[in-house]
């Protein structure tokens, strides 16, 4: 029998593709949308795709049907997330967060960076981080505890982290390097949001490239607490004039030591291993690189190394689709994993090859 | 147990989404894929976003795995189909035929716009027009052939006639129409192609508008004999900078007594009622046209009618995914008919909503 | 001396092309820009191309700076230009206006489209119809007013009406046609304006093609007012991703006579010799059609024919910058020539060739 | 009296924005475009935004009248250029080389890295590098030179040299750095040249990031000579969908004695009297990053700076467009200076402000 699951905040981009994949999905309902200023109207007039694929309507976000089901996916502002999330756990409903609000371990770190003093830094230990490559562990504690009539918390990723950890986290854990992490990472135009903004009009975005944020991203945080590099990262994230996309290239100083007899293919070998059980992060051949099309709307992740001899610097960049595997497919696969469904339901469709 | 399938012509844009929707077909079995300059390669390798779904690698058009299939795709360029098809039939194979070469009934009519004999017009009749939403008698019949051991031919309709005949037709075979039939189509650059020329160079594609083939297209004498006006059609398609994505604008006179009482909210009931067995096929509400963007990726199609009083013209838009609902999905869906399958087997997966 | 020229309405797309185009000039003087939402700001905040090229601000639409111009160029809605016209006309200043209000040579027509009354009609004869290429008798005698103490008013034409009439107007003009006029154009993002709305959203726009105001829109009358076929237009525009760019399809019905021994090559002498005298427009050699990028950024406009010989239509095609030869450097083209000025002052730059 | 140019290489992107350039100048006259595989075409039939600005027609690369030229601008690959330069010297003629043949003072370094050797490596010391904003004083030499009758060389820049340098220099010549210069660069498609291949295939370019060339790519000796960092630059260069723009974003690592005290404001102002005397690049306020829509289709260069105390990183970014101060405006900025013409001769018109 399906599972029944909600999204709150449904309107937005990753909202809207978490409908997508719960529709889909094989095991999971998709038995009510939240949207408090577009309560009542019907998915498909927002979103015109749906269209003969569902009737669904928005509900506001405390309708009954949200209290109906068994999971709750939350792609709200942080701040909005806290707000509702023990309320949820409380009534026994387990939360897919994909705000921030319960990434960062410290509170205080929350705090620092957000603005905001947490409201329940009690829930940041049982929250499970969801970006299964690497913390399979934490979400499958989530799973048992779930299992048991715990409902689980799941603090998902954020896009920027998932494919900067994706690309240097089987470097940074093995040892291999110190000193600053580089990330420059270029997204795709549905990484700024559904809202209509100066910098969002298609005639600001097209044919331009930008930076934002340089140095104070918010995402920041989140990349040193995953890669274990507290006040280590220097992060500048890059806008480009495509839809779906987000390509992060991180530079990684080796220690003289892993730099002594260093080989690509071997480097990519403990790649290829690390991610041996994970289906869907593919480590390329030395000598290609990433394109962010080859997994545009698949929960796909594509990883490649190069390597600067002259200057010890591996060079690891990963591909995702900021709004799939940045965002509402890899809350899917956390949502697998705690109810204990297989990790790639309703998840293995491809991206389009061309 | 899985009908063994096989692509001819699998490097190109159409052949290679025919790969895709094969392998993620539940009932269709990917056995070969052929192209005679690619052959060793994986197919993973020309279009990495196959990687670590399939090992499958292209193998010649003559190689053995051909013919050890159930049912051939052919996505080759005109006259390269017609060399094969015969072969395949006379093997028990049926053949679904994405070129050109048996779309046309009358093989005069093929040479004056092919400029070339046709080499076995003895099959014209015995092929099944592929655009099951206005052809599905034509489909059925060579399904129950194939049930009886005589393997099918399937024409498929272009890309081009495919929008414009879902637009047009319930219109057109209504007899609510004369005169000549305006055809304004745009496609997306993946309908020019995978062969890099100045024309699909990113450069010059992109932020680029411009007509061609004007009033000299080949996809003419298809649309006209799909809604039965020989000689009446004027057809100028557009390239626009996106890759995939097909709209066709039809503006069509109304005869006097048509436009009696004309109605766009009674002529919209003919439509949705037209098209109520066809899952793929969305008629749009009064006020709102179709958008390529919600059909990209998928099998469907929106179509969207409006009305010119003053000059007594109906104007009926249809949009579609070109390689898709234009080519290989499309496909798909005859084969689907064909073997007796579901005919969404396969092809449910709708648009990205954004 | 420099001519003091000022934009009402200058943070907009169109006035803000207008300013650029008056800093490049060399006789007009940039003097004043206004918006009343912006007034303080820089110019070069807003758009930061301008910085280092200028470090004017803007102020209220009623500053004394506009007042002290010789020229004014309105960039505002329809309705605001006519609130503002006479006023200006009446301080001795010429008005260039850019909105709809002093097209339609008809008050009713203008009020059956645009829904309110005109409040200045009795200046819709004074104003001279801004297409040089077709109205130069129009704006000569506007010339001959201005220099003799009477300031123009020239009601520049819009972006349709513009590629369109270009394309068809040697054509319909030299009597070779009948019957109804179709316009299927397509035009870039920038022809929907500044403000951030969902149709404008990079995501939305990007990977798209639709229509929009099928056989409603507002320029339907002025196509016909030009084209001298009233009632007899349909005109379907549609939405393109790109930012620059617009080209019209206008396919024409030819008399009986004029179909009779019709050569496309005697055509194409007929365009070419019409347009000897108009330095912006260049009529493309047979099995030439106009792209769009050829013209981005310029004045110019291409045109080119072809000829369905069955149907007995001529097909004209006309590419243009929408936010240039449709709207700002074609009103300085306009104002060029009502202050004597060489037709191609400021204006003479080409597109980018790539 | 005008100063006869030629342009040997004129079909490519780069040669045919001189050709653009310099037909648009000013002080010189275009003599001659050489292109051997398109000898006897007219420029606009290949570049039809050239239609009615000019008739001028390829050449082959001996013709006579590129002798008659006093500057030829080599728009080459490698080692075209130095088969060429030594000749046009030796007949008079100044050569200004938009190749990367006369760039690196050290043949060696050139051999290492082009794989072949320098043929002319006699010229090396005589070669002026043109990236005026950073080696004026070489320029004004080769100026003095020119002025006496000894005909310059100068070697012009590559395009992510020059964004990179632009940002970077004036910090790394203030000294406030050390360490690793990490370069992460991003550039539009017209960067990867005309000819047509899977990579520059608008259906491969279009909705995708890609890094490439990472840790190899030849322009990074060139950066590390300008910079003076010898073996310590990281350089990553990216592919995103535009036709013109190139970002550069520099991380480089303040000394200790810099970080003391160290203020974005400060740095700014640094910056902002370094490039005084320099028009074309504009120092962007504190907050504010540069975009390259602001500077494209012009010889403009947008520089900003962005600041993260924990890891003591300045980051400095850098907008141009690729073909205008990346390559061919400021070839043609570099042969204004050689030639004692105003700096900006030709080369003063802004971006499309949208």
């Amino acid at each position: 029998m399906a599972i029944k699951a909600g999204v709150i905040g449904a309107a937005g981009y990753a909202g809207v593709e978490l409908a997508r994949r719960l529709l889909e999905h094989p095991d999971f309902e998709l038995a009510a949308i939240t949207s408090d200023s577009d309560a009542g109207r019907p998915l498909s007039e927002l979103y015109p795709a749906f269209r003969g694929k569902t009737d669904i309507a928005f509900v506001s976000h405390t309708d009954a049907a949200v209290h109906e089901c068994a999971v709750v996916f939350l792609a709200v502002p942080h701040t909005a997330a806290m707000a509702q999330v023990p309320g949820l756990l409380d009534a026994g409903i387990a939360a897919i967060d994909l705000s921030a609000d319960y990434r960062l371990k410290d509170a205080n770190v929350y705090e620092q960076w957000y603005g905001t003093p947490h409201t329940s830094p009690e829930l940041l230990e049982r929250a499970a981080f969801g970006l299964p490559e690497i913390t399979r562990a934490e979400l499958e504690r989530a799973a048992a505890d779930q299992a048991s009539g715990k409902p689980a918390l799941v603090a998902c990723a954020g896009c920027y982290p998932t494919a900067t950890s994706l690309a240097a986290f089987p470097a940074a854990s093995a040892g291999w390097t110190e000193g600053v992490v580089q990330v420059q990472a270029i997204s795709g135009v549905t990484g700024a949001g559904r809202k209509s903004t100066e910098r969002t009009h298609f005639c600001s975005a097209d044919g331009n490239l930008e930076a934002y944020g340089a140095g104070t991203h918010r995402h920041t945080p989140e990349i040193e607490q995953i890669l274990g590099c507290q006040g280590r990262v220097v992060f500048v994230p890059h806008l480009a004039p495509l839809g779906r996309g987000l390509l992060s290239t991180v530079t990684l100083q080796l220690t003289e030591t892993a730099a002594q007899g260093f080989s690509l293919e071997q480097a990519l070998e403990h790649y290829t291993e690390f991610y041996r059980p994970s289906p869907f992060v593919q480590v390329l051949p030395a000598g290609v690189l990433p394109r962010t099309r080859d997994v545009a709307g698949s929960n796909g992740a594509h990883v490649g190394l190069a390597y600067s001899e002259s200057t010890r610097t591996l060079i690891a960049i990963g591909a995702i689709d900021n709004l799939c595997k940045g965002a509402a497919a890899q809350a899917v696969q956390c949502a697998n994993i705690v109810f204990g469904l297989p990790e790639d339901a309703g998840l293995a469709a491809m991206a389009n090859p061309v």
